[in-house]
């Protein structure tokens, strides 16, 4: 596996860097970006995970995320994948959102969908072992965050598994994609009609049928135009005071589904990550 | 005069908003956008001006610059126009480097750039006024700041208009268009071959010819493609020191011209102008 650097410039004492690689899961070209602060030679650090939401590629967070100082400042390395696969032999739809940008953080079952949009995965599988040979990441200590399907995606994916990541948030996420018009439309497309085959792939699903996590910060903006149809952060809210997880969800007044929202709480992210990703 | 609401975000606890209107002085649309802190009713608040670069608009500092966090925190209104007129009738060059884009922040006297390119008058006496008439801004606590040939707008405003502002910084400046290829180019188009009809619009120059400031911020990245042949900081930091200007400027290793140059130091740049605006 080569990885070829797209671009690297020094950002507050560190590295921005974007990165591009052929990807066996998905038979693509993939790019994501990591930011590794200034850190001594040999030393290894934490690693958050950030996953986008619908259209994004890696470079909206990296553009105006507004993570680096924070990330700098704990010595946390940020890393954000792409939303899909990409190109031209890759299937699209010309709705926002299914197909291009709009994985879902899904394995697709279903043609034309199938063999190329496999986001699960490209998180779970293959891009921890590339950045665990490129970079200098302690994956003892892992957190995983997310914006809207990327919240999703942060939520399923934590659930899922448990042993991995030692802090979880999400940005306004799609809690429930079976009770929402873009996960109705998504995974019917990946997974077909049969939905018990959606549970993996639904955060309030996966709670209710058993998955964990040691805790949770959310930040919901309350003028955010998502939130009463599609993300529905009360199912969530609901799920984790009935499954016991101890979960602060915010409801933020006036903010909406934007990155003026998610660079308005990043630090607050960061650093609640940053206090369990470096705790002993 | 009518202010168009483009877009209105809230962000740290504060708004940042997008706005566009009639010029009288370019004749054009222009835009420029704002970000007013979280604040008292009927509070005035101080105001930063940010000046882009080259190919910018407003929206490169607005998604870039990382810099509503350190307003919030200071309650600094900070302000950033556009680079030039804009649209069909407005004259324009292939290069990146003249016309649309890069109005160099002059009163062009030279044809076809007459009458739409008046970036100086549009910064200097239309955008203060709009501002005054629209937003919470104390006018006696304005400072400047600015990326590249922004910077050289911020220089050259602040030494041509010493009552105004009372903080002055920029970032990968340039100092002296006189001496280099780009005011070179862009001078010669918008001002005539006379060279006398450019020392206004040259901060050495300026400042050889007995314009003062109060004090000066300057970072520089040491990495910057451009410090050699267009930037020349040096002939800065001597026309400071022939001077006696205080001038803080900081050579900074292994940075870049990019937004991640600017991101990295824009909190230091805003401590800096607080200290100042918000001084008795």
């Amino acid at each position: 596996m080569t990885l070829e650097q797209v671009s690297l410039n020094k950002a507050f004492g560190g590295e921005q860097g974007v990165w591009q690689h052929a990807s066996a899961q998905t038979g693509t070209a993939m790019r994501f970006s990591v930011f590794v602060p200034d850190h001594k030679p040999g030393q290894k650090l934490p690693v958050l995970w950030y996953l986008s939401g619908l259209t994004c590629t890696h470079a909206n967070v990296t553009e105006k995320g507004d993570y680096r100082r924070a990330c700098a400042r704990h010595g946390i390395i940020f890393v954000a994948p792409d939303t899909s696969p990409r190109g031209e032999g890759v299937a699209d739809d010309e709705a926002y959102d299914l197909g291009q940008g709009a994985g879902f953080y899904v394995d697709a079952s279903q043609a034309p969908w199938t063999p190329h949009f496999r986001m699960r995965a490209y998180i779970e599988q293959e891009l921890p072992a590339i950045l665990a040979g490129n970079f200098p990441v302690d994956l003892s200590r892992q957190g995983i965050t997310g914006h809207s399907m990327g919240g999703h995606g942060a939520l399923t994916i934590a659930l899922r598994n448990p042993e991995r990541f030692r802090s979880v948030s999400a940005f306004a996420p799609i809690v429930a994609p079976l009770q929402c018009p873009w996960g109705d439309k998504a995974l019917t497309a990946y997974l077909g009609a049969d939905r018990a085959a959606w549970r993996p792939y639904d955060a309030v699903a996966l709670i209710e049928d058993g998955a964990r996590l040691p805790a949770l910060l959310v930040d919901q903006g309350e003028a955010d135009n998502f939130l009463e149809g599609q993300l529905k952060t009360h199912l969530l809210e609901q799920a984790c005071k009935t499954a016991g997880i101890p979960a602060t969800i915010r409801m933020q007044p006036g903010y909406d589904h934007s990155y003026y929202f998610i660079s308005s709480f990043m630090d607050d992210h960061i650093d609640w990550h940053a206090a369990r990703l470096k705790a002993d």
